[in-house]
């Protein structure tokens, strides 16, 4: 039994990211995979654009033909015919001649160069050409974007709109993304209730299920809420049983020492062998990372109350979710900014402090969100990031530049246009 | 009629901005709502915990019987009955009186501590107390979290994970949020075909509807696709009118000022004052922005490269979107990199060029993709950003410390962790 008691935080990541892999792959619509990230490289079966086309509504022309044009000396050139996008030309043009063209229209052969309408003059036989454009102006040509054959897209990509419009460019409406991964959520206590029962008699409401939830939803995971397990092994088990379904089983509360801590003798009888118990953190210290067998499930125990709950998932759940899902960066933005009052504690843990990030110039500044106690999920919907308070350390002077966790990306955007 | 041309980009934002509003309030359960903006304040109806509660599993003790203990003289305690989590307490506690409890448990009337079990003893009559805690450890008290007549989110709190576990533990299981704004995509032009079908002699695909539509994703907003208008008015107008059920149409191509360019026409016909046409950038000058009538549809006439309907997107339609969906930063981010090579371009447009981010250090470097011809969408799918040349501007050198506009968020994050 390798299970490892009270760990570091960077050790208990690093157990978790050691699991890690890829789910397989599914086949999705492209219209459908934004977020998602390529299982298959993408080779293009096209070349794009399929000819040289016109870049502007103009006249293709031989550029052969205006040596020695300017606005005195104009050539004037027979239109021949017309080419509008999605049509074709006539013959290849000769000395002389031009055809009228449209932006995105095949240019003819014989012709190099296309004159925007703006720059000619149209007679009543032809069309003079006041400028001497370079050859090849206003001309995209053929394969400019992407070759048969070519490499397009990595496994591995992330698909964003780019993605998607290339995609449907190529004729590509299905392709292969890593599935996302299935988690089953369960909650402990008999002191909780469903969010629409009335949580009177000392009964709460279990918050938990649904706050992580939509922690998994974020980290592109499918999230199911399996309900409430009573305070007994039975119970417990019980809704672990139905869980097996799913990539990972991701319970809250029971996972201490205590005589109601049911979770880990139910993960015993389960066949769980648990990588680590307990990690030297706070909020969070009581935390069970284990899979069920050899490729069932993998487990989570995590805390019971709130803002352990989510800060647990958010160091060990996310980034291994996000790796299900084939995404190589899984952990949040770290920024450094300056801390705005003392912070102290014991020695021991590391502590992640919820703060509140303001810009100050071009960096930023962190201030404790108030009462960190692990029952005041307020610090959570005051903060936006996570400071991170290191283990052995005591005391963070104001002034201190810290490193902060960014929960809440939206915080980089901006309010007005900065440029 | 205050139509106006060829305007600078930060004018033409500013303009369309000052028409944006968040869309009045839906109903939509709190599981669904991540990601979405309050449009009501919300205040607790709840007093969180509901009483004083049990942090540990221990003994809740009456913190005057302790004066003087420590492990030498530590007092013995008769524990007189247990308070599971969801149960209820006996009767007040007396003195030398002890009450064995459970994390999330309501603390007995008379007891003000709670001892943790590892600092107790247990004795066959009840519990010697190894320690001196203050008064007060390990107790929750009511209300520690929200009280009853709270304010605990403001209107425009845009909901996390965190609001979502707040709202349940409050029973809010229904919330006010600003409506997502509805989008209609039309694309413009008979070359083009849907991509399920055979783009054979000269016809492409109509990629932009699918790059936009997942642009529309992106910034919160539904889109329809409603599919290619052939290249005459009638074509168009059928397709403008299907749809004015939207909040927003936004169509590519057609926007200039050429033979098969009928999407002015089109809004003149439809009643739609145009606030601007013609934005001073690139890619992207043909660009058309209104609203059809005092209330109707806002309208994008967007250009037709793909390269130019997507950063036209971003810069316009996107901060539109997500103010109309109760968001307050609806811009990019914006970071300061440093540009690796020399750029040139002449002056009189602002150039949105698209840039590989690199970090370096603390800081970002920014290179360019390559071709940046408005029809190579690959200079997208590899564009991290977009970096603002501006519009006087000429020449900027190696080295140089530009603004980069950056499309692509999950570049902040950490591919292992760094705190």
């Amino acid at each position: 039994m390798s299970q490892k008691t009270g760990i570091e935080v960077a050790e208990a990541r690093r157990l978790v990211m050691d699991e890690a892999a890829p789910l397989g792959a599914e086949i999705v619509p492209t219209a459908q995979a934004l977020g998602r990230v390529l299982a298959e490289p993408v080779v293009s079966g096209r070349t794009l654009p399929p000819a040289d086309v016109s870049a502007m509504d103009g006249y293709a022309v031989r550029s052969a033909d205006l040596i020695g044009a300017d606005s005195d000396s104009s050539p004037e050139l027979a239109v021949v015919y017309e080419v509008a996008a999605g049509g074709q030309g006539g013959a290849p043009l000769r000395a002389g001649q031009a055809a009228r063209i449209f932006t995105g229209a095949p240019v003819p052969a014989g012709a190099d160069t296309v004159v925007r309408q703006e720059d000619c003059e149209l007679r009543e036989d032809g069309v003079r050409i006041l400028v001497r454009p370079p050859a090849g102006e206003h001309v995209r040509p053929a394969g400019e974007d992407v070759r048969a054959g070519d490499p397009v897209l990595a496994a591995g990509a992330r698909i964003g709109p780019a993605e998607i419009g290339m995609l449907a460019s190529l004729g590509r409406t299905l392709i292969h993304v890593h599935r996302r991964p299935q988690v089953a959520v369960i909650s402990g206590g008999d002191e909780l209730v469903e969010p629409d029962r009335d949580p009177s008699g000392g009964r709460i409401v279990s918050s938990n299920a649904y706050s992580l939830a939509a922690q998994c939803d974020e980290a592109g995971a499918r999230a199911d809420n399996l309900g409430i397990a009573g305070d007994t092994p039975d119970d417990l088990e019980r809704l672990f049983r139905r869980g097996l379904y799913a990539d990972v089983i991701v319970s809250s509360a029971g996972v201490s020492v205590g005589d109601h801590d049911h979770v880990r003798p139910v993960l015993d009888r389960l066949g769980c062998r648990l990588r680590f118990w307990g990690v030297r953190m706070k909020p969070g210290y009581p935390l069970a990372f284990g899979r069920i067998g050899e490729s069932g499930p993998f487990v989570f125990g995590l805390p019971g109350n709130p803002v352990s709950a989510m800060v647990t998932f958010d160091q060990f759940v996310r980034p291994l979710l996000l790796r299900m899902g084939g995404h190589s960066a899984c952990f949040r933005p770290v920024i450094e900014a300056t801390l705005t009052e003392p912070l102290t504690k014991k020695p021991g843990r590391l502590h992640f402090v919820r703060v509140h990030l303001k810009r100050d110039g071009e960096g930023w500044t962190a201030t404790s969100t108030g009462n960190q106690s692990s029952g005041v999920l307020r610090s959570m919907t005051l903060a936006h990031g996570l400071l991170v308070f290191p283990a052995e350390a005591s005391e963070l002077r104001a002034g201190t530049p810290v490193k902060v966790q960014v929960l809440d990306d939206t915080i980089f955007r901006e309010t007005g246009p900065r440029a």
